[in-house]
């Protein structure tokens, strides 16, 4: 590698494959992406980066990237205080807010539960979960931890560490997504789906409103 | 998503998608990765970034990417300065020297005939590579595009532009790929390698030696 790339092209080749999803040919190929830009678009590259990191840290309280402490979400006074969402990842609460579904605080747990990863409950930001918690202000937890093994083993953690708090604990309703076709669906989700099934108001139509209320 | 991200987050996805084969999904993939590593990881690969810049030029011979000009290939004593290799970009010209198989020169075309995408034949080099071929120590250029319909396009251009010039011009051999096995090649490649068959020498095995004097 070496001898066939400059020391500069294959340094840069070898911090771009340590990216996730990023293998050798795909670092190649960004590589030579950024030899091709103008100077001043690949230096906005590099400075993007180191400014995101001078400016960005994380919310003291929730755990979410920000560039204030609390966070903007923290420090809303709009916001529903008595519900905290919590998540396994910071873009889990960006997809969560994108959805324009939810009005109430996060809490980013920085990880899920994966020994063999090794991820640990003592990597996750648990402390300071079971803290927010315990205040009189919180009524409700939501566990939106991913619909996977992990997700499931790290929502059942946290609902045990919280276990003895006098709030109201809840997960994300599983069931077929919104605008997907019964045929594609797997077994399991249709599974899901039908367990969870909700019955309909007569005169008018199951909405989420009546789905909320069975959680 | 200036709401949802911070304004530095934001910009760096913004930066980040720019890149080929990087959609806003992976963007923010990146992005988020770039915020879990260290100051000091963050750090290398924006000064990675940034020396790629400063060091690498392109070697004012071969156009091939460089630290020094002109480039190790170009300067090195031990290659064959017969051959030239005339590739549409740099990355094609790495991939050829790791193949070990060549120890000519090359030339980077920086680009292919694409008439549609805004690519003329005045936005290659192609100057240079008459000036190169014209040399009298040069004896053979082998047109090393790729073997798609832009490629083919830029062969027979680049072929027509060299016509009168006392060299030898070949194209790289079109077959079955090595290792490949026959009922996953497409009709197109079996059409090419039955056309381009070779005779086996009695006694001994085919060797790419005997497909080689066939060009």
């Amino acid at each position: 590698m070496a001898k066939v790339y400059t020391e500069s092209i294959g340094r840069l080749m070898e911090l771009l494959s340590h990216m996730p999803g990023v293998g050798e040919k795909t670092a190649e190929r960004l590589a030579y992406h950024i030899l091709r830009l103008s100077r001043q678009e690949a230096l906005a590259l590099a400075d993007a980066i180191r400014e995101v990191k001078e400016k960005v840290k994380q919310c003291s309280i929730c755990y979410q990237f920000a560039e204030t402490d609390p966070c903007a979400v923290c420090s809303d006074p709009r916001r529903d205080r008595s519900t905290i969402c919590v998540v396994e990842e910071a873009k889990d609460a960006v997809a969560i807010e994108q959805s324009g579904g939810y009005r109430g605080l996060y809490h980013v747990l920085c990880g899920r539960l994966a020994p063999l990863e090794g991820m640990e409950p003592e990597d996750l930001t648990l402390e300071g979960l079971m803290r927010r918690a315990g205040s009189d202000e919180v009524d409700e937890v939501i566990l939106a931890t991913n619909a996977d093994m992990e997700g499931e083993a790290t929502a059942l953690y946290v609902r045990e560490a919280l276990e003895g708090l006098p709030v109201k604990m809840t997960r994300l309703a599983r069931g077929i997504p919104s605008g997907s076709q019964l045929e594609y669906a797997n077994a399991a989700v249709l599974a899901e789906a039908l367990e969870g099934r909700t019955e309909m108001d007569r005169g008018r139509r199951a909405d989420t409103e009546g789905r909320a209320t069975r959680q």
